[in-house]
């Protein structure tokens, strides 16, 4: 293949360290001038790919890049929840017509196992059209749900080790702010991210590896009623005068009204009743012990942008994995998506390697059941051993301007457009 | 007065300073050997007096309490919410009891308007008690609701830069994300603490001085409508495409099953509703603009005991206000409450002085009406000129343990008890 355009993509949610992964990314294709002439960046994903708005990349400041590693979420250059599939099938022409039309012969997709869905459909597709293309994933999500339980196909993904990192100081911050309020008992209730998998809310015992705390864990594979729920809570009062109880998300507390995404999830911060919440309302109603009562709180897209609690070995992991997934695409590896994994031996050491998009497309991964603890409420000693190294040590390079967090600013120079006017299915009518 | 003990209090809610003015006071306390023999920190404020829970600070290792400075929250003494007066007759004269058993000559209350009239109370039961006891105040409070609306008896709060600069960065992180999420148009409803007050609130605009974000501020002191609200943000949708939104906790949006504290304050965290919930909801039941929705965040305690955004600025303060309170004491001055005054001029610059405990106990202080833009949405530049230094600049010193918050370790010593059991009145039945 001769050289040809790069194109990127972000897609899903924000993680704090999506922008380490785009810089690993970048930095690779912006320098490998004889085999990528352009690269581009889609606005909004692939809705920028159906628009054919796309970003310049060779244009940006250099100085501005080289701070996309301390810049979380994805503010610089979008993302979307966008779905491709049956019914759209108009779309999947439309990517085809815009990649023709600025000579697209390397794609890139950094996110979750939809995006991956996304990248793996593209590149079938395009084969199909025999359109010389090499489309490569990287990975990202903060709930960790992508791969396999064994972790063969992929050890943890960028943006997790973060998030952790964010739950596990959030819970020793707590457990400090609980000891010194008043003798009066209470119960802190915190809702976690992670849909069906339970690894954000697992993340809150790296706060307390040696189980001092009275903290108790509603991991979503174990769903639990709330019924054993307050008698958990109330045992834990009598023995500690206090509890922190972390929920996930997707806790059972009946009707919460609930809203679907462009995917069909459910927006839960968009819910009209959140599950801490229902917690909450139903231990203040049965009866507590003594003076205890329950108080609630909803950190939401805090711990997907959350600059500060970033894990520098997430940071770092997600720049190298970003390097390594243009690494495979330079070398013509296509249809992959890249992957850490962790060398055996006590140190923690990684290695980045690949597995095939079609793996990981629509894949999903839960909490094992072996690193759920007896009591149903908390994680085992081999999930600490296993999460504790992804959290890091110090704090992740970061840059203040007056006190207030400095990003990245791209001019985000849109390249001119080729193709005539398109509406994307689904945003018709 | 020969030479006595000294007692510290702390009272109220944790803030994220609160452990740098008990630095500062005790550094004071435990060097005047001469004129304090012992000192003690109450165990959680005044049920730790009504107790006689008393902690020998004399035996605690230097290492563990220079790091309280590095330490949010409350957890090393413990606070309260404990109100002494009317039918609690009783706990006053314990109180006396207590100090005269344990020979208390120096009596400091770190808290906000109610921690001040308790010293004030205690003050006023000791002189006419014919008790020597030199009472001083040391401010404390995120909401910076205490003192004059003209800033004359104090500036501001130690607290409040800290929890100001978590709302400025949060609302930074969330702008930062919302621009990359979907094309699709998206409202992020926050709550904030403050109680009648918007100090914090208002905050949030330190994140924006220039005002480029779509961003509206709900201040308590407006009592605005859901409907004003829903109308505000639907044109902020039309011009922006998105919206983030930050209500003040007493935010109306009708019945939300609210709980009361002891002091009959409510405890808006424990609450059947959120105001940002009730925000949330009328938001998706109305007809918002295209395809927007509405989230709801509530971080709840973690704005008042998060360690890392702690402003550099309030820190110090913090300290130094604690020394100032502590040398009050020491040249015998009774009955104030040590102050921060902001000297005149471009550079900011502050002085400590004091200012009769009378004078603050139980004052209320409201952002000033002057300070509230004309738009009842936002505040004005001399809001921005007056909270912009205290948030400070860089981070202020922390420590991390394996990735995790290290904050001072004490090892509580509590000194024998001299004094009957006693249940104090509010504990009873």
């Amino acid at each position: 293949m001769g050289a040809k355009n790069a194109l990127i993509c972000l897609g899903g949610g924000p993680s704090p360290v999506i922008n380490a992964s785009l810089q690993g990314v970048l930095e690779r294709c912006l320098a490998a001038t004889d085999k990528m002439r352009e690269v581009y960046c889609a606005s909004h994903g692939i809705e920028g790919v159906l628009l054919e708005e796309l970003i310049d990349m060779r244009q940006e400041d250099p100085r501005e890049l080289a701070r996309l590693r301390s810049t979380p979420a994805s503010g610089a250059i979008g993302t979307c929840r966008y779905k491709l599939g049956a019914g759209r099938e108009e779309d999947f022409d439309r990517i085809l017509e815009v990649f023709k039309a600025h000579d697209i012969g390397y794609f890139f997709y950094i996110g979750g196992n939809d995006s991956m869905d996304t990248a793996d459909k593209v590149s079938e597709l395009a084969r199909q059209a025999g359109l010389e293309l090499v489309a490569v994933g990287v990975p990202k999500t903060i709930d960790n749900d992508l791969g396999d339980e064994a972790c063969t196909i992929i050890d943890h993904t960028p943006g997790y080790g973060s998030a952790a990192r964010y739950w596990a100081n959030l819970i020793r911050e707590v457990d400090e702010e609980n000891r010194g309020i008043c003798v009066s008992e209470c119960v802190s209730v915190f809702q976690a991210m992670g849909r069906a998998a339970g690894f954000l809310t697992a993340a809150s015992r790296l706060a307390d590896p040696g189980r001092e705390m009275p903290l108790q864990l509603y991991l979503a594979e174990c769903s639990h009623s709330l019924e054993f729920l307050a008698e958990n809570v109330n045992r834990q009062l009598h023995e500690s005068g206090r509890c922190i109880v972390v929920v996930n998300e997707g806790f059972d507390v009946g009707d919460i009204g609930a809203r679907v995404d462009g995917f069909g999830h459910i927006e839960y911060g968009a819910s009209q009743k959140s599950a801490c919440q229902g917690v909450v309302n139903y231990l203040n109603s049965v009866k507590l012990r003594a003076r205890g009562y329950a108080n609630c709180q909803v950190p939401g897209v805090l711990q997907r942008c959350t600059g500060v609690q970033r894990s520098p070995v997430d940071v770092q992991e997600a720049y190298e994995v970003g390097l390594h997934g243009a690494d495979l695409a330079l070398a013509g590896e296509s249809g992959y998506m890249a992957t850490i994994l962790r060398e055996p031996g006590a140190a923690y050491r990684v290695r980045y390697d690949k597995v095939p998009l079609r793996v990981v497309a629509n894949s999903e991964r839960f909490l094992p059941e072996s690193w759920i603890a007896e009591n149903r409420i908390d994680v085992t000693d081999d999930f600490v051993r296993y999460a504790a190294p992804l959290i890091g040590e110090g704090i992740a390079p970061l840059e203040f301007e007056n006190g207030i967090l400095r990003f990245a600013r791209l001019e985000r120079h849109m390249t001119a457009q080729r193709c005539p006017k398109y509406v994307p299915v689904g945003m018709r009518g």
